[in-house]
């Protein structure tokens, strides 16, 4: 008998028996796994679908439930709202977001189809009130539908595309509306006879010749061989659980330590790439501190062990969050005035570095060099007052003058406070959710979608809430069409 | 006949007949793989070596000959000079230049071995004067042996591991030591009887089952079958002129525009890839503008579009220029006073700015906010006049007042000046040369060295010169012996 293993295809010719035969086998249970599973069933084909835990969820189930949605005119939400949206400012945001790394097929495909997919996920059963939630929000605290979510309002990004919000959330009270979706998308999986495997991880793929043909399952530890006559659809996500792919692909995020996840080992992109696929932007990731909240604490100014300012505040907590993370040095500092310091997240794990009745004082106590952080926030108060920011464009109404003592600085430290992340890179696919070879041409018999490959969020610097959701719901349905026409 | 392909190993069931039959087969001919080839042969193995290109030479060829060499307390150059050098220092300098990408038993191996390789590259003829050219040089400027090459000497690096310079270079009149050191490997290579075929593309892989066997090579527009029966070493260069490559794996390097290097088109690890190797790092580049020169340049200070400075310039070139393309924006400018400027090198395609009797004056010309740049200016002066740099720790004698108007901004626009780069990314190899598959066990009979591979400079920020032929010379000998061994 052959190896079975991650990083080489399971030859056919050796299969004794089949234990399983499918048309689809779909490998993961997160939206991804559960949107493509829906499509391939839809479609008429037989689907199996195989998870590791001893449920759905995924990555997917721990987010917001939050899907970036727009163009075309502009949504319901959106246009109740009084925003409008086109399909080229959506497609350019999209593109601007995932800078160098975007694919633009993808973001212009995405862009015409986004209303059509938020009519899909209703359809599915997904609820959604319809109405706006003003302010900055990570996730919403009620069970609105719209919200900003990206950096689409804030410099650079204003100036290349006309903003809109288009974080398009399912009606769930407060936080954590992933949970729900992929529960409303597991029930329509079932209704449509997808056929649930749990407790059963995938090991190797089969393949004949160039062609995938099955996969090989470990259940009740045996390995299980699945006729996939179809094809395979890997959605299991990134690996940012997997600390040797981390240190050869991604070190950066040895800086900062809470990844999330569940069970992202990187096992799809092992698979994909030993059948001959391609993994691309390894590199990338998102990562997140929670520093907006309270809300007083998004007017705040951003500087690093330099005193100098880096970013615009103004955009997206994850785009900050994660060019604070070039900074030199082992963190930034977050300066409040006692109008805008609130006690922060206990969960974040942000510090008070230093404290004063000047900047002139909290500059001393964080042991900067005299005419460094207080000349920094001077000149930032001059030009808040008259509302504006000529070195980063921050715009009101989060720009407003931090200047009545005492003022604060809390510590964000990339070892110890709560920076979120996870990985973006992953295999190469077609707009139809082709793993796509390094030759260029579709490894035949697979696919993939999520995590496990580099989508609509590529780009750490321009991520954007709801991007992988959109990306895992959307794809993962190219992925399960196309694999169900064979 | 099956297909082939530098994507899919050429299965050697399915070879007809071997054109040739060697112990080992070498694929490329600059630094490396003339390293490569020599150590094989003097280990007894039938050795031969393909070139694609008519001659000897690859990128190593075009660079300055400089190999970095220290520890062991110090080489004949660097104790003449009255520099110590311990192997602790010199593996710490390593690890601290490799950042977050460092191959940490490469770099203590290589410091462990560095004084006997300088001893070997001797032995094969390769000429060093002895002496130390004092001063801040890219290449030296006559026939010096010894230099300051990279960070050492500059924060962070100095409060890590004791600076000594460790830029040895081959005795050659001027720039360009690279030419007459591939001359010299081939000459040796040749006199140890390595058959040498040039016009002759490596396009496949050749396995019997996991274990590399041979090479298809292409000579006179035919395929021609070698068998290998120790292994073949893959030492083809990086892939900086492979564009897709480049968009897939190193999208950031699009942003400039002097790609260095000799037909560097990613195939060997394409070759490494497909046969099951790991290719790590891919993201990381080297860069650098030569705005050092002419010598009194070296004194300017960086500012970026917001007035800011960003690194200490006392540090490398490569790692200010490579730290300048961080900034956000089109490009960086270079501040000088009227005693510190010159013409810049017309190939640097550093532009006038700015110009102005005040640096408020420089600020205005270049758009910049009242108080921005004339600030940062101020606040350099004044700590330049004791001696120090409170915000980056750029030290004497290259930390100077800039206080003697007329002054100067000069821009390095990261699109039209000379950003000369090349990658660092590449297959993952054991120190022996082995190529490592994912699963973490070498590729049988598959090895590789130079800038095919993640070696000695892992991390774009972190280069200093003389590391890329550190790590071909060194690591193409040990993948010469490791192959000629079976």
């Amino acid at each position: 008998m052959a190896e079975i293993s991650l990083y080489h295809p399971y030859p056919a010719a050796q299969v004794a028996t089949w234990d399983y035969e499918t048309d689809v086998a779909v490998i993961g249970f997160g939206a991804a796994g559960a949107c493509a599973a829906i499509e391939a069933a839809d479609a008429g084909a037989r689907v199996m679908l195989f998870e590791r835990g001893s449920g759905s969820g995924g990555a997917s189930a721990l987010s917001g439930g939050e899907i970036y949605i727009g163009g075309g005119g502009g949504s319901d939400a959106q246009r109740a709202a009084g925003f409008e949206d086109s399909t080229e400012d959506f497609a350019a945001y999209l593109k601007a977001a995932g800078g160098p790394c975007a694919d633009e097929e993808k973001c212009d495909l995405y862009a015409r189809e986004s209303l059509a997919h938020y009519a899909w996920l209703k359809s599915q059963g997904v609820p959604y009130r319809g109405n706006y939630l003003p302010g900055k929000h990570i996730e919403p605290t009620d069970d609105s539908t719209l919200i900003w979510s990206g950096s689409e309002a804030a410099a650079p990004f204003c100036d290349i595309a006309k903003p809109a919000p288009r974080g398009h959330v399912i009606a769930h009270m407060g936080w954590g509306g992933g949970r729900p979706l992929v529960d409303i998308l597991e029930s329509r999986a079932r209704d449509l006879g997808v056929d649930v495997v749990s407790d059963a991880r995938a090991v190797a793929l089969v393949q004949d010749g160039d062609r995938v043909v099955g996969v090989v399952v470990r259940i009740d530890n045996q390995p299980r061989f699945v006729k996939a006559t179809n094809g395979v659809i890997l959605c299991t996500g990134g690996f940012v659980f997997n600390d040797e792919m981390r240190r050869r692909y991604c070190p950066e995020t040895f800086k900062i330590n809470s990844p999330i996840g569940d069970q992202d080992d990187g096992s799809g992109i092992e698979l994909g790439v030993g059948a001959g696929g391609d993994a691309i932007h390894m590199d990338q990731f998102f990562t997140t501190c929670p520093w907006t909240m309270p809300e007083p604490q998004a007017h705040g100014v951003f500087v690093n062990r330099a005193g100098q300012r880096f970013i615009n505040e103004d955009c997206y907590h994850g785009r900050v969050s994660r060019c604070a993370l070039d900074q030199p040095g082992e963190g930034v500092y977050l300066l409040l005035d006692i109008a805008h310091f609130d006690q922060p997240l206990e969960m974040a794990g942000m510090t008070i570095a230093g404290t004063g009745d000047s900047w002139e004082e909290v500059e001393g106590e964080l042991g900067m060099a005299p005419g460094t952080l207080s000349a920094t926030m001077a000149f930032y108060n001059v030009h808040a007052r008259e509302g504006r920011d000529p070195l980063f464009d921050k715009k009101p109404p989060i720009l407003t003058p931090l200047d009545q003592g005492p003022f604060v600085a809390l510590e964000l430290n990339f070892a110890t406070s709560y920076f979120s992340f996870f990985t973006l890179g992953g295999l190469r696919t077609s707009t139809d959710g082709e793993v796509m070879g390094r030759d260029g041409k579709p490894v035949s018999g697979l696919f993939a979608a999520g995590r496990c490959t580099s989508g609509l969020p590529a780009w750490g610097h321009g991520y954007s809430s709801g991007f992988s959701l959109a990306d895992c719901t959307f794809f993962g349905r190219q992925a399960g069409r196309k694999a169900a026409a064979g």
